[in-house]
């Protein structure tokens, strides 16, 4: 090695040692005939000195000529620091550097180096291998290792066996959008990149894995949102011969193993959760239990007392914000235009205070008494201090809009915090979700996923009633994962994409060989998948899931960095079977 | 779950507990109002007993009815058996049972589930999900679960990161040909899905990452032979800071490790071999050191004589098959003939035979005296009992022709013993090699191996005689890892380029974001990568690498179960900018 030590290993127990450390300069002093350098590598920082009346004077020039990020190795003496830096670890020694070695120089990196840094998000993209370089992005990318190793290690103690699945494989028109790989050796033919492993590893439980689990890299053509890459990585999971039980049970397990692993929480049992109560008491999918402000129907109370606005609205719905009584009048006119935001789509929003005396002043008090505000306030569980926020019209488009405000009431009220974690299990989702566009239903998770038994009968009658036996798992108001137990039978199976609207035909040369799998014995089974990157940004307490991807591509797709994607050259092409058609921009 | 134990888990000690089990029925036997039934998990094999006194009639029907490859479950007492099974761990009991419910029916399977199996390779590739049912197959798919579990643990305690790095990524012309990906965000542009991660990796220790690995699925659209894949795993590695001797240790020890944790073997030192002697005593890159059979060169002694073969070839050179006089004239014509196929090319064989009575016979008795051969004997250090077999020609040509020979002698007399394993380090690679094809130099490992600093004079002078600091890993004659100390400055990486027929824009246009990395304080680095399915093979005995994979391709990179690559839509096309351009076969 060209280092006897890395920069973080040395303490006062090394005093008088001859040691060598190579690693980048990440500041340089010079005073009164003395120099210090910073040296920094992956490990920490250690201080080198270099003195005037001791160290030779061509070794002194060296060092003074030293820029930030010049890739240096030293040698010297382990000695006490006489001021001592209580933040480093190797803040009670420095080095009296005998020899230096410039092993290669730098320009001065366009941004700073450093945990808080000067350079703009496409500026830092385009040298990501500089801004891996700050602490605060490497050490999520360490976060990231640590949960990869400690879900492995779960997974081969629960007997999982870890199986690659192909990168090159079919494309089919259910689901979002494939990429797709031309085939030179099959002219006019193409792979598609797996948007999942879901039929593979289905493949696997029928060939008696019994349990199977792969890190994998996963794809989708879609539109880019900033929380979203073409290319993300799962932690997917199948078990054979259990029932949604098992599933919830061992993945809970996982979740736990990994909070008290790589965060040290120890986590406490994750609750459970219908999708009807979910969108019943939190207008979403995926509620942030870390706090409660549970939606409370007022439809009873509200009705009827001469405001017209309730009385012709299909619901009226509220939240109550604990302590926020004290909201102003120009606060809440602040939420109420919130509310009516576009992206929001509310009408207006009425609100009853509890006023610390008592009373129970409203934005509708010329329709309703203090009595009925009184009804409201029992209604929501009130006390005195407390803001009600109600809003009415069309059931589901109002849930979705209260639930919005509640998350913004939970973050104005500092209720989100991100050192704290809820979990929670979300069952019973609908089978089948109405798609307005395509006039059809749609597989709400996946075609594969089973219907709940005693909800058959209604897939003629009622197909958006039928319940599946699908789960997801959410942290915080998160999706971090989602599963179903499988269909296993080949007759189910068809009848399923016959109520997706896939001809006989279709359904076969797409999902023939699964279909065919199920009939040579194929046992009971489901899973679950993993969003990795949202996994680690939620545990690394961050919103965005780019930080936890060492060369992520910017919202257009572009990797920046190596000007991907480009052109390829025309014998390229011509090998491929293809040519290109791009439209001109008029 | 569906059961309360595994097929393989029962033992005397369970003996009068209610049991559940869940599996495939491998066998039922039917006797004297009796009927076994072999259930079968990925754990192992139980017995189920039905008896006609003391089970129901209906239960007895029931299992009469049962077909190879069902799904059951069944629930009973374990009772001893009276006639115990010493061949499988769970053969002292048996299940009386009481309750069956047949989960799945199962068609009869195309080809047996049994370690030999009757189906031929087309039939079990396209019901692979039954192919990987069979034990011998997914016990080889369980040792590589191992490899890969083994291998992150070593690599995590020897505080390497893993890192994903991106599949989508840019098409470059070096090297082997690029799969593409048409974007479709950026119209007329493609990704390219990665050869391997070796410039981000590079990156990463630009990025002060200090040691990485990945286990990670490269691509490559080449022509495929029996044991190429398109797509293949390798483990990605590299370190900052370090020497070649660093990276050998470092790898010497995952190798070590991993014999010892998989296969039990405690492996000796890897011998260390440098390139020029491999190709002058082994004629091969690769030598399979499990045995000796050196190359011995005879110019001096073969020259001279009157025999003109051996007067106009370059080189003559043998080896010596210890015991192998026993061989018949018929067993040496035959060996002569295979030497003479296209596929070796030789002209011919001399064969020289030291007798038992310690009298020498050859087939060039006519040129050569007794005390000629005598000087031959001793060369080869050949005893009474050997057979010494010598080729010529062109020294290239004779030296692969003679290693195929020796690797056949080696096969022959029983030498190449799957269980015994030889590693071996070759050393000091040639930087370039020449292409006949296009008339120019093209890196032998690839652009980023760094020359050896002595050697960098004879860039100009003689580009063939230049070493790389390049080396491999090859065990029992298989190259399983490859890697190199990298260059690290933009000066040598540009003059690299240019000795590689880059022109300065070209080398800018597609490794600019490299060399520029270079400039901001790039450390000394190198790495290394395995051929993780070839690495599985030799680990399992196995010349394929393809029962190794779950899902392997055929020869022509067709997915024959799936049935990939297949057409796509023409939507899909017109929103990828692209069309088909395939020329009708005439």
């Amino acid at each position: 090695m060209l280092r006897t030590h890395t920069c973080g290993e040395l303490r006062l127990e090394h005093v008088n040692q001859e040691v060598t450390l190579a690693g980048w300069v990440q500041r340089v002093r010079n005073k009164g005939g003395l120099i210090w350098v910073d040296l920094r590598d992956r490990y920490g920082l250690t201080q080198l000195i270099f003195e005037e009346d001791s160290s030779e004077k061509a070794l002194l020039e060296k060092a003074a000529e030293l820029g930030r990020e010049f890739v240096v190795q030293a040698t010297g003496k382990v000695i006490e620091r006489t001021s001592k830096n209580d933040y480093i670890p190797t803040g009670s020694i420095e080095i009296k550097v005998t020899a230096l070695e410039v092993l290669n120089a730098a320009k001065v990196p366009p941004f700073k180096i450093e945990d808080e840094t000067d350079g703009g998000e496409e500026l830092r993209m385009k040298y990501r291998y500089l801004d891996l370089r700050r602490n605060v992005i490497r050490e999520k990318l360490q976060l990231r290792h640590k949960m990869m190793q400690e879900t492995r290690k779960y997974m081969d103690e629960q007997d999982f066996i870890e199986v690659e699945t192909p990168v090159l494989i079919k494309s089919t028109p259910e689901g979002a959008r494939d990429f797709v790989v031309p085939s030179r050796t099959n002219p006019g033919e193409f792979y598609a990149l797996p948007q999942s492993p879901q039929t593979f590893k289905q493949l696997l439980m029928v060939s008696g894995f019994d349990r199977y689990f792969q890190i994998v890299k996963c794809f989708r053509d879609e539109d880019l949102r900033a929380d979203r890459q073409p290319e993300f990585t799962q932690i997917d999971c199948e078990m054979a011969f259990v029932d949604q039980e098992d599933i919830l049970n061992t993945f809970e397990g996982l979740t736990k193993h990994l909070f008290s692993k790589v965060k040290g929480v120890e986590l406490e049992e994750v609750k459970r959760m219908t999708y009807a109560d979910a969108m019943k008491y939190y207008g979403n999918d995926k509620p942030d239990l870390r706090f409660d402000m549970k939606f409370v129907e007022l439809n009873d109370l509200a009705k009827g007392k001469g405001f017209g606005i309730f009385d012709q609205a299909e619901l009226v719905v509220g939240i109550c914000a604990k302590g926020a009584a004290e909201y102003t009048r120009k606060q809440i006119d602040a939420l109420t235009e919130w509310v009516k935001r576009p992206q929001i789509g509310a009408k207006g929003m009425i609100y009853a205070k509890y006023n610390a005396d008592g009373t129970i002043k409203s934005s509708v008090d010329k329709f309703y008494s203090a009595d009925d505000l009184q009804d409201w306030a029992d209604a929501f569980g009130a006390a005195q201090g407390d803001l009600m926020l109600v809003l009415s019209g069309d059931a589901d488009k109002v849930r979705k809009q209260l639930s919005e405000l509640r998350l913004k009431m939970g973050e104005e009220l500092g209720l989100r915090d991100r050192t704290v974690f809820k979990p929670l299990w979300v069952m019973d989702f609908p089978l089948l979700e109405w798609d307005e566009e395509t006039e059809r239903f749609h597989a709400m998770h996946h075609p594969f996923t089973s219907p709940k038994k005693e909800d058959i009968p209604l897939l003629d009658s009622d197909p958006g009633a039928v319940r599946a036996n699908a789960y997801d798992l959410v942290i915080n108001g998160v999706e971090i994962g989602g599963g179903s137990i499988r269909i296993h039978d080949r007759a189910t199976q068809q009848l399923m994409f016959k109520h997706l609207g896939f001809t006989e035909e279709e359904a076969q040369k797409q999902f023939g060989f699964l279909m065919e799998a199920f009939e040579y014995g194929a046992p009971p089974h489901g899973g679950i998948a993993f969003g990795f990157d949202r996994l680690c940004a939620i545990f690394g307490g961050s919103d965005s899931i780019r930080d936890y991807i060492a060369f992520p591509k910017n919202n257009s797709g572009r990797d920046v960095m190596i000007d991907s994607p480009s052109s390829i050259a025309d014998e390229q092409l011509k090998e491929l079977s293809i040519q290109l058609a791009v439209v001109a921009k008029s």
